[in-house]
């Protein structure tokens, strides 16, 4: 296992990156690529080929000068380093519109990561599937954690209720949090946190238009 | 207008702090809140109090030792940078769960950035409105981007229509977009891009729930 210790001491930038690599490596598989030079990952992800080439030793991973990396090799390799063998669990907390959206969008995309519940509190919604997950009441949150092993949770219910969730998702177990609200939370230590927000993102894009029209 | 040019200089992740920082300073101040510390922005944020002075250092401002920062001020001063004086015009292509999702997600948050037009290809979309947003056909989207004036585009179509979408977009004057597709794009360089992608913010979680394991 001290591979395994190696790789967490990895850059968030870089797991990021190996990500969004396979994402790309995936596509050109499916277009009958078998191998790819840093310079072409590099394009696509607009960065630089020096940032592809650094991430890729990083993980132990070279290719031949002449053909560039081999494809599927590398998607394995950071399959082998990012995915979980024996898969991670994942429930979605707020069934509205983007909590839907999640859904469809990860269906079927990795099948290291699955979405196997969904909560809210809306009684339309408890009891029907959406693109094949189920939704539950949020009062059976913890028995259904424990009983299919979620250990991920993402928060897209409203607002006011982030802080709620966040402490009903920890108190059961979840060993990571995605919170999509507005609203900050704070978690334990042993718990890993991502938040985003949409708004930050298009006030940023805002700001680079306003500044490139004066 | 020497100021403005000096903001322009500021580093990408200062321009996101300071939209997370006027976001918590809007929540503190709408719970009555008038002065706060770094150290107390630090804490929501979760980052250093060092970082919160440093930014806003970047941009001139200081706070008393014995009170801390005006909130009301502070709030006003991030504003002047990062907005728009008329405002900014956004539209939503691809009315799906994620584009009606934005729409909830932003409508009267910001008045300076508005959700102005939606655009869709489905025939049960387009003429209706949601929350507020009218959804148009895409076949009009060059014609109401510039009746309209929009400036940003959010790009939430299905993976294979991003490349043609983006195209169309560049094509119609848009100077920012923002890119909620799997499939990574190319724009021109006078275009200002940000990319996110869901799956890879899932795999980081997934990664770190992983190796917490081991």
């Amino acid at each position: 296992m001290t591979k395994q210790l190696t790789f967490k001491n990895l850059p968030h930038k870089t797991i990021e990156r190996l990500s969004q690599y396979r994402r790309a490596l995936l596509l050109c598989l499916s277009n009958g690529k078998t191998h790819i030079f840093s310079h072409e990952i590099a394009k696509i992800q607009h960065i630089t080929s020096v940032q592809v080439r650094r991430d890729l030793m990083l993980i132990g991973y070279s290719g031949t000068l002449r053909k560039g990396y081999n494809i599927e090799e590398l998607i394995n390799l950071i399959g082998n380093i990012i995915d979980s063998e024996e898969g991670i669990n994942v429930a979605i907390v707020g069934m509205g519109n983007l909590g839907r959206a999640l859904i469809n969008y990860f269906t079927g995309k990795r099948h290291k990561l699955e979405i196997v519940a969904g909560f809210d509190t809306n009684p339309d919604k408890i009891g029907n599937r959406f693109s094949g997950v189920e939704c539950y009441s949020i009062t059976e949150l913890n028995k259904i954690i424990k009983q299919k092993d979620i250990k991920v949770g993402i928060i897209t219910v409203p607002a006011d209720q982030t802080t709620e969730t966040a402490k009903t998702l920890v108190k059961a177990g979840i060993k990571g949090i995605l919170n999509y609200t507005p609203k900050p939370i704070d978690v334990p230590d042993d718990v890993y946190l991502e938040e985003y927000d949409m708004i930050t993102t298009l006030e940023k894009v805002a700001f680079y238009v306003k500044m490139s029209d004066e």
